[in-house]
């Protein structure tokens, strides 16, 4: 049987948020919020349009799927984003309660894995989906960022 | 020397925030930022009021500071927080490079230091200042919500 709401699918539209993100001058990263195979959150990074460190793809994502859904919690909801949560957000999403993460390009640097920042122990955890893409979209930005500097 | 500004002295603000967010029926935290002696952001907990995880005192403080500099950092500024931070908003306090955290009551479960969250290496740490006040009036909400339920 064929799948059409798989993880790639999802993936694709957490793509074309951090695509805006790119056009916008942000550090490419995307997100989507999904509950039974239907988007209800996207969101992308916004820390220099907004002036504001905290205005991270997957904050944003998650205060918009709570504002959707009505309760804080989101059970059965499942993270799509292009990027490795940092602290900050895999401490939100532990917050949060969230099923399923489902994330793209890993951060070596900052990510939760590195920094080990604990999720919380319902959550299941996906990575490497449109890793190459995502990573491509990264390294373009700050390739770019370089040159104009 | 008498030093009227002294942490006491904004740690004081930060528990009239958590007293606000007490009557409100939120988790009773509080958060000023000060520069040069001056309280350029104040909040508290709202994340009942919002149906928002990601609504923490430090969180809101963070955005508030940032959006009254006009800067995404917040170099040179000190949070003073009656509870001591979570993952997540150390991870936000990681992003900002703010200069100093004082933080009043100490978070077994949850806090950063349990948790070893990272911050910025140039951000000083300060704990337990006002320490029984701020961990009384926690003691005091989860007691009266205990008695209502």
């Amino acid at each position: 049987m064929i799948e059409p709401f798989d993880d790639s699918y999802f993936m694709k539209k957490a793509m074309q948020e951090a695509e805006a993100a790119f056009d916008s001058g942000e550090i490419p990263v995307g997100a989507v919020v999904v509950v039974d195979n239907r988007i209800i959150a996207r969101a992308h990074n916004l820390t220099e349009t907004l002036n504001d460190v905290t205005a991270h793809a997957e904050m944003q994502a998650i205060t918009a799927a709570a504002n959707f859904l009505g309760g804080k919690y989101l059970t059965g909801c499942t993270l799509y984003v292009t990027l490795e949560p940092c602290q900050m957000c895999a401490g939100a999403l532990y917050w949060s309660q969230i099923s399923k993460i489902v994330y793209g390009a890993t951060d070596e640097n900052r990510g939760f894995k590195t920094m080990r920042t604990k999720l919380h122990p319902k959550t299941e955890v996906v990575s490497g989906v449109m890793e190459q893409e995502a990573s491509s979209l990264m390294k373009r930005f700050f390739i770019e960022k370089r040159n104009l500097n």
